[in-house]
């Protein structure tokens, strides 16, 4: 299972959509998702909590949606890929709540961590990849597109989401690892690619910290 | 604030209403709500969770969604009405989740109890009245009404939610009250003035212990 997270307009999609088909060419079977979303559930929920018509979605409200999001999706569709010797790639899981309810909204950690662990029901990335950027570089790159209700919170927040996710590679450097996100896609893919070859070769490297 | 809980048929509604202008006519200024629901976010979860068409939501995926929806109307209403002095008459509330997702479900009490906490924010009811009834007995009520996406589960189901009922009256007496919802509807409103009373004249007594 790999996961790839950072702030919108990182890159996620983009290296997701590379992954994939680098993962399809060695023959590998993989399922793509993203958080929240994958499922009919989710995907509900990915209405309500990024419709800038909900400006006033209550900072607990926001952990337990993405939480419901993240329990249907790991149920539904991550623990049968893996059980079927799948890879799974997401877009976004754990560590987006750390980063964006914990250090963004400020909600304790240990609640987030706990929220975390039932929501996943125990289920860790073998690899996840962060897409590090500074949060005005990516501003600047997005332009003139609209923001959703969470990209309207503005730089100061971004900046301490881009810090909880440096505390997460911080915390578990064998599973988590920063890649600069500002450079050109492929070689952001080149980056990507050599840490996930790395995991595949030895999976049980990782599984057995989990 | 007072909490009205119980099964579906049990006669929430028609008992919150009748409380409601019991206290109107005392010239008490009073708040009504329901769970999920009561903020447009908790009416579009009420959607989700009890919509027959979503019978695949996972049990912990549904724990999150109910304490979304509280986080929400805790926030959004019940806190701005209690502190402008206003009793607050909710129905549904932490209860259901220990309830239904604890006893009903199977989900571990402590994690029941954590999310419930930072869901309420803290915020308990001065009273919650529990409409007591056998399931069986609910059921042959309903006769052919055509049953929620809950209520499908069946009697063991239901009596197991009945136990957890139980349960939250015996764990905390002076504020969770046992009515037999069986009877007649205004034997069932004297009983919940009754008690109802009691806690207006001395709200100290059970703030006291929250």
């Amino acid at each position: 299972m790999i996961a790839l997270e950072g702030s919108d307009g990182a890159g996620k999609t983009t290296q997701a959509h590379l992954l994939g088909e680098y993962l399809s060419a060695k023959g590998i079977a993989c399922v793509s998702v993203r958080e929240p979303g994958g499922t009919d559930l989710g995907e509900a929920i990915r209405n309500l909590v990024l419709d800038p018509a909900h400006p006033e979605i209550d900072p607990v409200a926001e952990l337990f949606l993405f939480a419901a999001a993240r329990a249907q999706l790991v149920r539904e569709v991550i623990r049968p890929a893996l059980a079927s010797g799948q890879v799974v790639l997401v877009e976004r899981y754990a560590h987006s709540t750390v980063a964006y309810q914990g250090y963004g909204a400020g909600i304790d950690l240990g609640v987030v961590d706990l929220v975390n662990r039932w929501a996943t029901g125990g289920i860790v990335p073998d690899l996840t990849i962060v897409l590090d950027a500074d949060p005005a570089t990516l501003k600047s790159r997005r332009g003139h597109l609209v923001d959703d209700r969470i990209e309207q919170r503005g730089l100061a927040f971004q900046r301490r989401v881009r810090e909880g996710y440096w505390a997460c590679a911080a915390g578990d450097p064998d599973r988590v690892s920063l890649i600069d996100a500002t450079r050109d896609e492929f070689a952001v893919h080149r980056d990507i690619v050599a840490r996930v070859d790395t995991t595949l070769a030895d999976p049980s490297a990782t599984r057995a910290r989990s």
